[in-house]
């Protein structure tokens, strides 16, 4: 994909903590299917499945196989159908690691608590049998052959010195991945980017983060995370998940390749429809104000900017991400801030040929229809035109 | 307001770049009326700004005096009516400084556009005139004897020479704020806190910030500003606004009390009302999944999340903030990812007293129940219970 990335701001204050290159492991089916009031059945998972695949993310999480057989089955067959690897959840608990590797799947994801506060509230535990219960279900995913990634729950609010014992106590067995969750969302990036670069110096395993969004700072710690060198950001498409939910895959997919400059590997033409698929299996609708996948991400209504759109794209929009980037379109849409720009582009594209006085009135007729009514539609732009007796334009005579 | 800051994350790896306060500048009325398909009328703007001012907030944006009679009686109203200070954009036109001014707001916030790609394809200009206009439109204002806050407008794709004459330039006639726009959402935090600190080396006026979501880092970014230097942040409730809208009200205040442990003057157990009556008059509804305001972000299903809030809702919530901070409250969603302790508590709070095995065939219907129809009712838990035989707790004799 054609992305301009750092480039666009040369001549602009300069980016630091540049990175090239990230991987995406989306955990749409897994944190997302555990928003409150959404569940994913069979057809929903392998369709999501397929749509992430085909977007090229590197990890699809696929769900937590100890939850029962109908999780287990379609777990194992999303494992056997896409070329992403696929990851399966399982508590630090023989059976969950179990049930996990049986599916097939080419990664494991085990997790423990490492904050005292879910340590004692929700594990009923103690850290000495976290850290021997990690070890033992890593261990166990190495024996049986599948790459393993292990979460510290609730990293952010865990002593530095237990997080630094636990991810070296793993790193012994040989644990591929560590993933750092900031599971009730209470990172700051610059504070998360001090953390994952604390982390790395206690492992070889490469570094992922996981980040929520309770404070709607998921996708900049994220971000954050991986300047400070992880390899891989765990999303969910939409941003769902639990709460607030995940970082968005769209939001940090587009940040990475139009911001940073980076390479994602996702197909990020793709985006629009893998955000649709997930909004009507998930019953969450896509806020109009969604970045990136938004019905207003690449609107424009105001006067100014809806004229300077319309000469170019690149005066009110990122210009580093356009709509056809990720599988969408401009609109100008027409209200009560409207300006005369938009109501003549309007008018041409309804086959008018107004004079700049007929353009004016119209105008005036949208802003008071739009004052008193709200929406303005294309049956409302005819019936203006009608009053003011805009005449339509020649036919071109086709040759 | 109680709050917890970072006193809550000793222990854990330190926040850096502090702050001890934040001014917050409210455009919910004028940036947030420039969302797509949105309108306010007068009792709009007039119930906006009211329950803003009840919560608060140190600037009310009521909106662009130039727009129209409507528009400018709005503001004029609004100015009266509010404790708050009321700011009133304009262009860096004459006739807008003047209708602006004639509404006795006590600030105004005139803005130009200071990149290339805007003075050339929006402003129509050069340089030396956005210069010269911004001048006279700071004099102007300061000479009408009210407050000045200048903005160049799409900061972060401007020329830091230019950007550094032109705030050089309005410093010189006694501008009072300049802000600092991300016009197009392209920042990144550590990019906009560079750009904060830059800006500031130029001017002796206090800065605030401005900052737009396209690629859902405009909280992030905002809050960058301000560990950078900025003393106020403009906001825009629910986040709407132009595209993907504005840094939002409600993620900034909460992130500044309770994640970096700053006062912010706002009320904040006001936020959930202040959210609901824009949502409702702006037609933009709250996404489930919004920071703070969503219907999910108190909200838990899943067995482990559910059971640890059961027992200690600081297990899996932020802890630093908490429903009755914002003015809402916590829910334990039933669903296909619940556990026994959340039937439990539903079972009991419905007035029965269910033996364990019938909470666990219960919580088997209900996981059945969810995967196949979605919800999970009161009524539903009530017919399970029903179909199970959990008796009625005893009725406590009363006194």
């Amino acid at each position: 994909m054609q992305t301009r990335g750092t480039e666009f701001f040369q001549g602009t204050l300069a980016q630091r903590n540049e990175f090239d290159t990230v991987r995406v492991f989306d955990t749409t089916l897994r944190d997302g299917e555990q928003t409150p009031r959404t569940s994913f059945d069979y057809d929903d998972k392998r369709a999501i499945a397929a749509a992430l695949d085909d977007a090229n993310v590197h990890v699809v999480e696929a769900g937590f196989p100890a939850n029962g057989p109908d999780e287990a089955e379609a777990v194992a067959d999303i494992a056997a159908a896409t070329d992403a690897t696929t990851c399966g959840l399982a508590r630090v608990v023989e059976s969950d690691v179990t049930a996990a590797v049986d599916t097939g799947v080419e990664m494991v994801h085990v997790f423990a608590s490492t904050s005292d506060v879910q340590i004692e509230d929700s594990m009923h535990s103690t850290r000495e049998d976290v850290v021997e219960r990690s070890v033992a279900a890593v261990q166990q995913v190495r024996d049986a052959g599948a790459d393993v990634m292990f979460s510290p729950m609730d990293a952010t609010r865990t002593d530095p010195e237990f997080l630094a014992e636990i991810v070296e106590a793993v790193d012994d067995v040989g644990v591929d991945w560590v993933n750092i969750p900031d599971t009730c969302g209470v990172a700051t990036p610059n504070r998360f980017g001090d953390l994952v670069a604390f982390v790395g110096e206690h492992t070889d395993a490469r570094i992922d983060v996981h980040t929520h969004d309770d404070f709607g700072l998921a996708t900049a710690n994220a971000l954050a995370g991986v300047e400070a060198g992880a390899d891989q950001v765990q999303v969910s498409v939409n941003g769902i998940g639990e709460r607030a939910g995940n970082a968005a895959f769209e939001e940090v997919v587009m940040s990475a390749e139009s911001v940073y400059g980076a390479d994602t590997g996702v197909d990020t033409t793709a985006i629009a429809d893998v955000s649709r698929e997930v909004a009507e299996r998930s019953s969450v609708p896509v806020p109009v104000n969604k970045p990136v996948v938004g019905a207003n991400a690449f609107a424009h209504e105001s006067g100014i900017h809806a004229a300077g759109v319309i000469e170019n794209s690149e005066t009110f929009e990122p210009g580093v991400m356009t709509p056809e980037m990720v599988g969408t379109e401009r609109e100008v849409v027409l209200g009560k801030h409207s300006g005369t720009h938009a109501v003549r582009q309007h008018l041409r594209e309804a086959g008018y040929d107004p004079t700049e006085t007929e353009v004016r009135e119209v105008t005036r007729k949208v802003k008071a229809h739009a004052s008193d009514e709200g929406a303005v539609t294309d049956a409302d732009v005819r019936a203006f035109a009608g009053e003011v007796g805009v005449e339509r334009a020649q036919e071109e005579v086709s040759a």
